[in-house]
């Protein structure tokens, strides 16, 4: 599929996951696109743990829902209501999980580029991860990236090495359909911002002539 | 292109930039994608700040040889010999640059997404990174992140608020071509691992069976 089409085509998905089987080549390719994302170093410092053992998803789901809650606790009674609606995770739902990791220590200590920016690593793998989404939208299958969890929970849960820390739990799968509009601005959470508020020339306070 | 064309194709970017004209309607396209990313609770903490004055980007090309400078000297000799090798940035040479910043203030302070995990807005940043780089490499150019710098040094040259980080300063424009293989694992400085070793199944110590 063309690029820009599927730049444009993805989503943040939700509530479209099928939970029908996860071809093991279209697996492969995804894996593939995501690892040959560009590195600091070329230290390639991501890993993928596959997750689809349902008690596994259960234990992440329960501890979502929890935080969830602490968040809702923590919005004022009209933004409360409008986050009441969202969904915003389908880890049960979809056919699997991919936990993406970060891995400081590979190619330590003298890792080139990561000299004078110690979070360069953790941008190389957040690269990964958009060759992951851009793959799997282009085969027909979809993405929800969930945040809402803490850390040393996942670590923990997923038995991860002390140095290693995880980026994102990542849902997974074939999906029925993707939505045209990002499912926060259907939902009334945000709008998307016009590029043009987003684009300076050789300077902050200096708004492009384009 | 096709998107997995365009995976296996992308490099990053020192040697091959031809400094010819940036034609604006393939920027817009390019910035167009690095803004269809996704982004935690549709925050959209990216700006794209372009850079074609010569003296900013002289002045950051002596600040890079610098930081280039100190890196040598913290190598052993064998790897200060094979680095002494290795052109690091194109920032002269590329038809412009674009420094893109994350601006943890915006939708904040209820940041869907970003309530237990402070970097996810980062994370976003990173995503509209891959994006501009996947669709300038299908428009025929080259895109190279340098990362020999640091940050107070570019906040300043570019006049960031405080609160805005600098995430990257990429070199951008028409190429000559692009190399098949990476340059640092051409010059011997690092090679790229087996996608298997970095990919496990229900847990960090059990390797994927495919």
């Amino acid at each position: 599929m063309d690029l820009y089409s599927v730049i444009g085509r993805r989503r943040d998905v939700r509530c479209e996951f099928t939970g029908g089987p996860a071809d093991p080549s279209v697996l492969q390719r995804i894996l593939e696109a995501a690892h040959a994302a560009p590195s600091v170093g070329l230290t390639q410092p991501w890993d993928f743990v596959l997750i689809d053992d349902p008690g596994l998803k259960e234990r992440f789901a329960e501890h979502v829902a929890g935080e969830r809650d602490r968040f809702a606790a923590s919005l004022s009674p009209d933004r409360a209501q409008t986050f009441s609606h969202i969904k915003i995770e389908g880890i049960r739902e979809s056919s699997l999980s991919v936990v993406v990791t970060y891995d400081p220590t590979r190619g330590a200590p003298a890792v080139l580029g990561r000299y004078t920016i110690a979070d360069a690593g953790l941008y190389s793998t957040c690269l990964a991860i958009e060759n992951l989404w851009l793959a799997a939208t282009a085969e027909g299958w979809g993405v929800g990236w969930v945040s809402f969890y803490r850390e040393p929970f996942l670590s923990g849960l997923v038995g991860l090495p002390p140095a290693v820390r995880p980026v994102a739990w990542l849902c997974v799968g074939p999906v029925t359909h993707l939505e045209e509009v990002p499912d926060l601005e259907r939902a009334g959470w945000r709008a998307r911002r016009p590029l043009a508020e987003a684009v300076h020339r050789n300077g902050w306070d200096r708004p492009s002539a384009d």
